[in-house]
């Protein structure tokens, strides 16, 4: 699948909608159709996989990722979770398995950027075209319409409640953590909620010369205060939340003016609302303290908000149990980035497994996880699905 | 004065070397000429206004600033050093009393830019014309010749180093410190040096979502501590440095990516050489310190540095004595902006009088002293010119 897209760096480059994508999808296809499955694509653009499970009055057991990349993708971030799937499918036919649940393998649509596949089977994404911003910058109907799916019908690519019965989604981490612990399989304990903001610190811009420190109302030094309390707050509380100050921009950013005006993006990521929320109340706090002791304005303005998606619990015990069973050490983590299991799971049971990226680094020629690593994955994977189809109804 | 380049906003625009420079200086050398003053530009482009002494073997007491502005200049800044000068040279002739020194009234060129003239006077205007950045663009030798200067003669421009007795220069404050205080003037200890560094802060880009805190370099936070440090050092100082970041820029500047770089620049000002190092030193050490607790390398380049211009006691307590037996409240301050007192200050004793600026505005429209104001600097100008004459041989 790499060599679709494969750049002269060595990164992939398949968006969304474009041709490599269009490429990689007939390829899974074929593969797909090769190894017996019925294949079909559904209105909201998703390119499904399914084998028929013994029991047909069963929900379906689905597992997936996406095939699609960022301008300069790597060859795991998606592709690994779509492909396993596809050699579980296999496996289980090799070995005459036949399941009580259908089993159904999905390429999600344009996960990189619309995410309008997985939304689309939640019943989460926008009627509203003009909501979709697409990497080609063409219309969402138009490009939906060239990997199969069909925009004036999208609401019917929406599962009913009992249609699935687990949703399962291998991952490379995207992150170091399991490296960093040694562990071979991450059971993913929820895909972290988001909320963003922006804040602008209003502070009096002056000859650098002639104000002397105590007439000062200097909004960088306001802002830098910020920027720690961010740090802090996120480091000080006791589970593991990430914030970030990602962007700050000065004015007028001369060398020889005392900074009139800071403006600057607040990002703060953790699995539980809650938490969330105490981190924006402590933010609100600490804004205060700091408005109060520089005599600098200071204004926080919601941007957006994603709200978290835990795993479902017995989901989660199953794969722990499958990894410690199959000799591999695992350890739990929140997902700190987005996936198509963020969508599919506010309706539906799902559980994610990790396995590592070498230095955390992804969405570059660099993403790199080790060929045992992907069958480790693939293998608690497949043993995942055999014992949710035991226990599931 | 300010009729000469009045814009429709309030502001005066008589850049250094322009058609309204040029009107402006012809309008003060026919008024210098109308009150029996002898005038003459030297090949520094300075246009003098002499009044003779009763002992020519004495030197020059001087006085004067500049008539040049800012883009957007306002009417006070420069100009009022000049025509105080002019009107304390009209004061002693109205009173019939001849100084034993002569007296010199100089409107130095291009103070705003080049300081061409006053440096030229000194003897530390540089012989590379490349090293002038005019504001037209257009060269040294060009625009001095405009206003009646002599690029090739440059160096006669330069006073010998008994030449001078005195050199003395009201300005308005452009700052706000008189105002606090509620001081009609200030004596100028002195106009301050200047170091000027940037500073790299080298971390690790990283997906704002992904990475713990654990795990993270980021730069900004780390920038964010030194930005603290540049201000406490300063303000932790006994005496009354400044120390400023004015330009910092974050890369790769994005919403949901931890901060990988910063570079930012350091502006610290005061009137000690001894001082200035020890705020440097400080600062490598706080860097030394930020540096090993984030594990992000911080780069102390320097860019630049001026040397403080310390003012004459003798001149400075001169000044003081006037301003008590005048009945106006004064205090001490630096001069953290440069003025030509700066160069001339290199080798004769300077002296410097401010008077207030309100709410310590200056290079704008906004820029405002009182008639009063001026009137009570003028007065103590006049009065230090007759106790130096005095008291100087």
């Amino acid at each position: 699948m790499a060599s679709i897209g494969l750049q002269a760096d060595g990164s992939v480059c398949r968006r969304g909608f474009s041709a490599t994508d269009v490429q990689g999808r007939d390829q899974l296809a074929a593969w797909m159709k090769a190894s017996g499955m019925k294949v079909r694509v559904d209105t909201a653009g998703n390119l499904i996989g399914r084998l028929e499970g013994q029991d047909p009055t069963l929900p379906v057991l689905m597992t997936g990722s996406h095939l699609d990349t960022v301008p300069t993708g790597g060859r795991f971030d998606g592709v690994l979770g779509v492909l396993a799937g596809l050699e579980a499918a296999r496996a289980l036919m090799d070995a005459g398995l036949e399941l009580r649940h259908s089993f159904e393998v999905v390429a999600f649509a344009d996960e990189e950027s619309t995410m309008v596949g997985c939304k689309g089977m939640a019943g989460t994404a926008s009627a509203e075209p003009t909501a979709y911003a697409t990497s080609n910058g063409e219309p969402i109907d138009v490009n939906l319409k060239r990997i199969g799916g069909h925009w004036p019908s999208l609401a019917s690519a929406r599962r009913a409640d009992q249609a699935i019965a687990a949703f399962l989604e291998l991952h490379v981490e995207q992150g170091a953590v399991l490296e960093h612990r040694g562990d071979a399989i991450g059971v993913v304990e929820g895909i972290v909620g988001q909320r963003r903001f922006s804040i602008q610190v209003e502070g009096q811009p002056n000859h650098a010369g002639t104000t002397p420190m105590t007439l000062r109302k200097d909004a960088l030094a306001a802002a830098s205060r910020v920027v720690l309390a961010v740090e802090s707050i996120a480091q000080l509380h006791p589970g593991d939340p990430v914030a970030t100050v990602g962007r700050l921009e000065v004015w007028p950013n001369a060398a020889n003016v005392v900074p009139g005006s800071v403006s600057m993006t607040v990002d703060i990521r953790d699995l539980s609302p809650a938490v969330l929320d105490q981190l924006v109340s402590n933010l609100e706090m600490e804004l205060e303290r700091i408005s109060t002791a520089t005599g600098c304005p200071i204004r926080l303005e919601p941007q957006f908000q994603v709200e978290p998606t835990p795993a479902d619990a017995m989901v989660m015990s199953t794969i722990a149990s499958v990894a410690t069973d199959l000799g591999l050490r695992w350890s739990g983590l929140p997902s700190r980035a987005s996936h198509d299991a963020q969508e599919i799971g506010r309706r539906w049971p799902m559980g994610m497994i990790f396995v590592p990226s070498r230095d955390g680094l992804s969405h570059s020629a660099a993403e790199f996880t080790t060929d045992r690593q992907c069958v480790d994955g693939t293998a608690v994977l497949l043993e995942t699905i055999q014992r949710l189809d035991s226990a599931l109804t």
